[in-house]
């Protein structure tokens, strides 16, 4: 019961048609309800699942199938320079709409002063490496 | 010539032996040089490629592999309450060595007042959704 009553109550389950850009038996893909970027775009398996360990390997396969789709027609539309893919995964991770989502972030040249760091930025106070030490940076 | 004068200067690409924390064939497991948080790990193909989607089949499997597996010995070794999974892809995207590799963040519940966001913190300024609308979040 509790988990029908997580369903009906959860965005991603309970997704318009209209919202579905792309589409496969086990995953979908929309455009960010809230974009942080021009063509921010998430790819969620239709199944509702918390996290990425809770998918069957063919719903990865969706996923990732889904996702590099999106990504070809986002750089044909928009031409950017760049992506940030990333997981928040638990609710400590950000996570808020506790249905597994990808989140596909088209950067452009410009679209922030100084870009690196990259996905270091979910720990803000730590992001930044460079300031600490110029040479041999990993990021 | 250039793609070995690349490689030579490539910091994933002449790792020593002792920072090499699993591997198979095809891949490597490493823990980041200036972690974001306590496990901060990375993910990285041996070949010298820089985007995800230069990967293989077979090297797309390795990294999810060691993925998981770096995944599981964290929570064993850890116990984080998260973890942010993510790709800069691209300069643009804030990537700084060029050699791809996948972050596994793990988090903590309080390592940041409030969480929320996740990899939407690449951009900073659209990031925070929940103050723009309280209803309906997808995040």
């Amino acid at each position: 019961m509790q988990t029908l009553d997580r369903h009906v109550h959860c965005p991603f389950c309970t997704l318009p048609d209209s919202r579905i850009v792309a589409s496969d038996a086990l995953a979908m893909v929309i455009r960010d309800g809230y974009p942080v970027s021009p063509g921010h775009t998430l790819i969620i398996p239709r199944r509702h699942v918390a996290s990425i360990v809770d998918v069957s390997a063919d719903e990865l396969r969706s996923l990732w199938s889904l996702l590099t789709e999106a990504r070809h027609k986002l750089d044909k539309d928009l031409s950017p320079d760049g992506y940030n893919i990333g997981i928040n995964d638990g609710v400590a991770a950000g996570q808020t709409v506790l249905h597994l989502h990808l989140h596909l972030i088209p950067r452009y040249a410009g679209d922030r002063a100084d870009p690196r760091g990259g996905v270091r930025w979910v720990v803000p106070e730590k992001a930044d490496y460079w300031s600490v030490r110029k040479s041999d940076p990993e990021a």
